[in-house]
């Protein structure tokens, strides 16, 4: 029997169950015929999404400097996930898009996670996963909706 | 009102949660004295930890390039939290280990997540927050011990 994680502190159970999370998803990802995606690219990727987003947005979302977010936007280009179009609004500026190949890549993510989170009920009870759930989108909601102290 | 997160999968309420716990965690750090300090940068010294590290193993854990955790290490060094000792094991490579000034950094962020966690556990009520803590907890204990599909 391992050692329970009870007396980790919330902030440690909540980012080993992220990285759990994460590290599933890259697998399924990989199973899928993507075995060349990390999670930072999948990520932008998302953030990118049907709207389109300038580089420059991401490095500042993403708390990057502009140049490794180049890299990054470089590496997905060359992958095939994403393209650039001349941004409507300013004949200068390029916006980033999802390819067809980025848009099905994004897809197949979401499904993934859906099939975790099916399984993560079924592993403690549908009524506790519920349970769980609710309490913490009701922090989650104080959080973001009160002032933080 | 704002409108709940209850809709939201799990997934999405861990990420921002964590996001959540992140911001507040450096904004504390700000308050304390430690205006430039990043999540990322926090996240490498908490790895460094008392033990010390390698870069090229920080590298892999945190799945970024030699060149990029290179930079990151550097930026840390300069600032001071960082500093460089031999490997007594082998006389050719160099192990990092936190200065003092970093020993004092990662200590006030453990205060400072636990003081987070306090406000948490108020918000939502103590029972409901033990409740959740451990149903997560049982949660992880599940995903980090039985083979992952």
């Amino acid at each position: 029997m391992p050692i329970p994680h009870v007396a980790d502190p919330l902030g440690v159970i909540l980012l080993r169950l992220q990285r759990s999370l994460e590290r599933e998803l890259i697998q399924g990802l990989q199973a899928g015929g993507y075995p060349d995606i990390r999670m930072r690219q999948l990520s932008v990727l998302d953030a990118v999404g049907a709207d389109g987003a300038k580089a420059a947005a991401l490095a500042a979302r993403f708390d990057m400097t502009k140049q490794s977010m180049g890299e990054l936007i470089d590496d997905l280009e060359r992958s095939g996930y994403l393209g650039r179009a001349q941004d409507p609004s300013d004949r200068r500026a390029r916006i980033l898009e999802l390819t067809p190949r980025g848009k099905v890549a994004t897809e197949q993510c979401r499904q993934i996670v859906q099939a975790i989170e099916r399984r993560y009920e079924s592993l403690i009870g549908a009524s506790r996963y519920h349970e769980t759930r609710m309490s913490l989108a009701a922090l989650l909601e104080h959080l973001e909706d009160g002032p933080v102290s």
